[in-house]
């Protein structure tokens, strides 16, 4: 066993460098952001008024737009200079959007055990219903566009994401998940829109094939370390301090790659309590707590963020075709920020 | 008030007519019908096994597969003699096979009233990430069909399906409902499919505009034909001698025309019968019988008929510029056969 390191208490890099990499992205961007805002708000218009109350209840609620940002980012790195990536990057957003709200439908057996519903204000049918509409609309601006190509790589990675939550439900409260099933669910549930959302960027700038694998490779990259970092901050001593929740995948019986190390390298009594909680999900008070504490003992944490430090460092290396302008620069600060997220 | 003549007592035509002509179609699109299922299930594979295991437990399930003959039987009798229709035929069974599992995740009220539940087998979450499969792979296999035009009809009938859902959420449980609501919801919800379906077939065939129209006209009223009739059996006794449940949706409170017909039609003391049953749910044993004694009263299940027919009668005359051959007398026989179907 190795030498007992909490994540918490490793050297801190100055992480609002992170979050100024996100204001320096969307500047370089210009004004670009804020039309894919406009396209997104006028597109999920429709004359039934439930659709653009939820959608923009969800779309209005702080998220970064990291997916679209790729988008522009990537297209404005092949020194695009038109202005079909807006109307994509609404397309994506709506993709991820759909996938959230489909994501909140609370299970029947999740409902009878009288757990929380990320859905309370309008009901499963309606998040379904909604993300229907929002995936549909995402197709019919895809047609509009006209790209065979685009809409292939989207409609690709909607399948294959599809594939990965299906696989996730498959190993949920399974102990015995290995670090290679949890890549393959994180790969196809997370990163497979962060790398499409990329690759269109050098399509619509119709840059050679060798660009597109880069930016492609980077969004894939990228996606892992942001997902393994996700899965980290729901047992973060951090994420408690922001004021966020922790231990909703603890609750579920959801196993991400902190759970897979620290089952593995756990003795067979804490295999036992792994079991109790995330198996039978017989969880009592206390359990949370006692959760993060073998996490932290294993370096099960700390381990995480070095897998994502790996994913990062080759999704910096995929942009290595690319001149260095501020445009990469600010690129790469990107990953920087979805690792330091940890800490 | 008319004469009260229960719909089960009328003249009854040989309703063994309709399931012939059904038959009748599939021998005379040959054995395109066997090649668009062939199409299915190659292409409802997926390395995740609970993919093909629950979509193919719906696939499989007995359904008449009435949409995708829409789109064979189209393309022949605009005498097309490629096989474009019969992938686009899966295209369009996967869109509503989606839409189906999406149908059956149960609202979390629904849940909490301790209602039957369609999906007890895998539960929502599976019921709605297999859904958002079907859809996206629905996509991948248009793409690879490579029509523009294709693509925008499907993602267009997709996205107001999704509308036409929503609308009938928001009037679920209000016996205000308007009949122009409820023909609102349902244009949406089924006839926009239909239509889509038999639309396909005049443009892989590469027919003039007039003929597009035609069946997409045939379409849309023999889909809004179809849902009345699958409206009014949820009251009926023919339905019940199936040994097909009867009375989901007056467990649901969902407000269709036979309801709308008998609410407006009632006196005080009914519309509070039926505020109490479907606004509050308030169900006791002898309800249902109650609720169909009212609708038989009022002529509401007879007058739905009524309504089936003049929808019938359209989609029928729509077909008139094309020459009587034995398809387009199947095409007829269809409607007969979904009107039929309720008595």
């Amino acid at each position: 066993m190795g030498v007992v390191l909490p994540f918490e208490e490793e050297k801190k890099p100055d992480s609002s460098k992170g979050q100024d990499a996100f204001a320096r992205l969307t500047a370089l961007v210009d004004g670009d952001l804020a039309r894919v805002n406009d396209c997104i708000i006028r597109r999920m218009e429709s004359p039934v008024a439930l659709i653009p109350q939820l959608a923009g209840h969800l779309i209005a609620s702080g998220g970064k737009r990291l997916r679209p940002m790729l988008t522009l980012a990537a297209a404005r790195l092949c020194n695009y200079d038109g202005d079909r990536h807006v109307q994509l990057a609404a397309c994506v957003e709506f993709i991820h959007t759909a996938t959230l709200l489909h994501d909140d439908v609370i299970d029947e057996s999740a409902l009878r055990r009288g757990a929380d519903t990320a859905n309370t204000i309008w009901g499963n049918k309606a998040s379904v219903l909604v993300g229907d509409f929002l995936f549909s609309r995402s197709f019919e601006l895809m047609v509009e566009d006209g790209s065979l190509k685009v809409l292939k790589i989207l409609s690709r990675a909607s399948a294959v994401i599809a594939e990965g939550e299906v696989l996730q439900l498959s190993t949920a409260n399974d102990t015995g998940t290995t670090e290679d099933q949890y890549l393959e669910v994180i790969s196809a549930k997370t990163a497979a829109l962060f790398a499409a959302a990329c690759r269109i960027g050098p399509i619509v700038a119709e840059r050679p094939v060798a660009e597109e694998k880069a930016l492609e490779s980077y969004g894939k990259n990228l996606g892992i370390a942001f997902q393994l970092i996700d899965d980290l901050l729901d047992y973060s001593a951090k994420q408690a301090t922001l004021g966020k929740t922790v231990g909703d995948d603890f609750r579920e019986g959801k196993i991400t790659l902190p759970i897979v190390l620290a089952y593995r390298r756990g003795s067979e009594e804490e295999r036992v309590f792994w079991r109790r909680t995330l198996e039978e999900l017989d969880q009592a008070p206390g359990d949370l707590e006692h959760a993060i504490e073998l996490l932290t003992r294993h370096n099960a944490l700390s381990d995480t963020i070095d897998r994502a430090r790996y994913y990062g460092t080759m999704a910096r290396d995929a942009l290595a075709l690319f001149p260095e302008t501020e445009l990469k620069k600010s690129l790469i600060a990107i990953v920087d920020f979805c690792i330091e997220r940890a800490y």
